[in-house]
């Protein structure tokens, strides 16, 4: 767990999610376990380094386990623990205001 | 409105407010209209050109509007539009989510 958080609970949320990789690798997450090839592929454009940096980060502050199977070669798995899964609703909340503002966006370029 | 918006609606999400910044200027703006040097105290330690240049981004995305009153010295004033303020479950969430994040933090301290 991550010490001396903010005292508004707004920033505590920003400081362990304000990455837009963390929140993408939650988004994936949230469908279930998946192997770092998985991951790379399904976030999108991020280096090997930057994935790992991030992984390594929100290992540490409770929001994923990392598994290693003792296998040639080595299989690793990441899943999210409860207290990751349960950024669920922020990530539905930005799901929906994404979609509305798309949706306005297009139309407004369709006037 | 901001071109060419990413598929996933998440995405789009983070692109307007993945700057912590952004995140906590809704935050306080939420409470109603500022003052420029309002949401420069209530941000926190934000620097002048960083807190401009974000309102500036915000104000073409179309999250807020900036009003300048003529008087002197100028009163500038700025307001979430529909768009900005709809922005509030994605922060209740991050609120609610910051709450229990520290609450368990703060028990498994003690233990």
């Amino acid at each position: 767990m991550e010490k001396k958080l903010p005292a508004c609970p707004v920033e505590t949320t920003l400081m362990l999610i304000s990455d837009r990789w963390k929140v993408l690798i939650i988004r994936d997450l949230l469908d279930g376990t998946k192997r770092f090839g998985e991951l790379k592929k399904s976030v999108g454009s991020i280096s090997q380094k930057v994935l790992t940096a991030n992984l390594r980060s929100m290992e540490a502050s409770g929001l994923l386990t990392r598994k290693v199977y003792p296998e040639v070669p080595p299989r690793v798995e990441y899943t999210l623990t409860e207290t990751g899964y349960s950024l669920k609703p922020v990530l539905d909340a930005m799901m929906a205001w994404g979609t509305a503002y798309k949706k306005k966006s297009n139309a407004s370029a369709k006037a």
